[in-house]
């Protein structure tokens, strides 16, 4: 293959330390552009802005941003930034890890479904742990799967899913090909008041559990391992159809 | 089972004629609470407000409003507040198909995701065709599908994406259990220039394509079908996972 052409994008902005040190990773393996929103977008999941147009900004060479979501970065970018399609898309380096349902909220991870969707082979990363982030050892995992991607491709219609667990390089243990878990949260809303006394309701906090038994991505992270989750596009529990035919007739 | 407890919500907003209609339908099984955002939240997929605190007002009598997204209002509509856990979810009716990949973009059906999550049984309710929109028949249809819901209930972590023809009831030919279809673009994206001759870029418009084969959404309702699709939370392409292990060795 000549030089691939790497679309390199976030839910954190075009500043935001991770898309730096992901874009860094990924010069040493071709042409990397950055196309990312003006602001954070995170939890933001794959909105997609209609309602009005958005225009692209060059911050400098080979850095684009624009004011939308992940979503709108990857369609604008790699249909009209990029002078042709991007033969990989990289998300992140996310601050802090995208696994089970979550990953359903995920910008990080809408990123490289919208690219899934254009037949881009796509590839989300995130980092456990907590902040101060040290991305390194991340962009350099990075640097080594977008360059599997390149060579040994993905099943169709499939993006992965990456989590790369908060440790020295020496003490993560290797890679697990994993499935997504679930997450339950429990008290996950928290009750404020406004300066007037009205009440208002904060999603967020709550104590996490998790389910979905060995081989998830939690599991793997928990175990010292990145995880490699392959997520797809087709949403349909084929099995749920059985259970229809014969519980559902109407 | 005594009077079920029904939530109901959109993503075109608290004062949509198809949320109305569906609430109106709902009222005939059970008590319905709409808890509903205050503004038109379409293309928001699958968004989680979680950057500020959202206040709930109460317009009428079980008629509940969020300044936030359909995932919010589910969140806060089913722990805070309705009383007890809802029986059932319902999400719609709104005007237009999701049908496809587009699914990932919608609110309608991420609401019912996010009630999926809770374990709450969740139907996503959809009419076909243009603007102005009749609900008539699509009510009737949920009132009769959310019947069988109750009672027969949905595989495990499985909503219903349900999609409606444009069509008399007369000439709706039944119903089909169908799988999402892989809908693609062309020139999704339109040109224009700001007062100041800037270009901007808008999604939006353009051809659609539909591949999949036979049994899809958007097959069935082209035929003049409703459509059924089991939509589950759990993204893994379980194949997938065979395909890395063979060719991912790393």
């Amino acid at each position: 293959m000549q030089q691939p052409l790497i679309l390199v994008t976030n839910d954190d902005g075009v500043y935001a330390p991770g898309l730096r040190a992901l874009w860094a990773a990924m010069q040493q393996l071709g042409r990397a552009v950055i196309v990312a929103p003006e602001r954070d977008k995170s939890a933001v999941s794959h909105s997609l802005t209609m309602n009005r147009p958005l225009r692209v900004r060059k911050l400098e060479p080979d850095v684009y941003t624009l004011d939308g979501t992940p979503t709108d970065c990857v369609s604008i970018g790699s249909n009209k930034v990029l002078a042709q399609k991007p033969d990989l898309l990289v998300s992140g380096i996310n601050p802090g890890v995208n696994l089970g349902d979550d990953i359903s909220y995920s910008g990080t991870v809408s990123a490289a479904i919208e690219g899934t969707m254009y037949d881009i082979p796509s590839l989300a990363f995130s980092l456990g742990g907590e902040s101060p982030f040290d991305f390194s050892v991340a962009a350099a995992v990075a640097a080594k799967l977008a360059t599997r991607a390149l060579s040994a491709g993905l099943p169709p219609s499939t993006l992965l899913n990456i989590n790369v667990p908060a440790l020295p390089e020496n003490e993560i243990k290797g890679i697990r090909f994993t499935r997504q878990g679930r997450r339950i949260y429990k008290n996950a809303i928290q009750e404020t008041f406004d300066p007037w006394g009205r009440k208002h309701y904060w999603i967020g906090g709550g104590t996490v559990h998790w389910s979905g038994g060995n081989n998830t991505d939690e599991h793997a992270l928990r175990d010292g391992y990145i995880s490699l989750t392959p997520i797809h596009l087709d949403l349909t529990n084929h099995q749920g159809l059985d259970f229809l035919r014969d519980h559902w007739r109407v």
